[in-house]
């Protein structure tokens, strides 16, 4: 740290304190179900009323599971790639 | 920021850069098939082996785009809570 020195007298800032870094992981949820400790889904396959039916794996739909298209806003704003997995009848 | 003074010299210390802090949205797939501009899988069901198949919601499988369990060891990293898929038959 600096000082600022002269014959009679020594002026010392106090030590700056030190920046700390950290790196960690973060989620890739923010806001679906947070209640519940795993957001597991079911879909029974004999059940799809439609030919192809997407699923989201983006966590950003709102209508989770379903996929509603909110991967593409995710996706323009982030720079990432998701997109959902579709099931076909 | 602090000065100090006294009959004949005042010291101040250079004014600090400012801390810059930014927000901004982070994708959630770090790795997966990053050459690919959407990843989208599909399962046609009717060809479904097991009575139940997970499928992977958290981008980060080994076996993408299956559940291999990876989730658990993001969630417990992370304090997530995602979790996969399920396909029934
Ligand atoms: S809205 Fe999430 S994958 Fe489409
Ligand atoms: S490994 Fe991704 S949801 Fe299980």
């Amino acid at each position: 740290s600096r000082s600022f020195s002269g014959t009679h007298f020594t002026v010392r800032p106090p030590p700056r304190r030190p920046v700390r870094w950290a790196i960690r992981a973060i989620g890739i949820n923010p806001e679906i179900r947070k209640a519940e400790e795993k957001v597991v889904d079911s879909v029974a396959v004999s059940e799809l009323a439609k030919p192809v039916t997407p699923y989201c794996r983006c966590w950003r739909s709102g209508t989770f599971p379903l996929c509603d298209g909110s991967h593409m806003k995710h996706n323009k704003a982030t720079g990432d790639n998701v997109g959902p997995l579709l099931l076909k009848k």
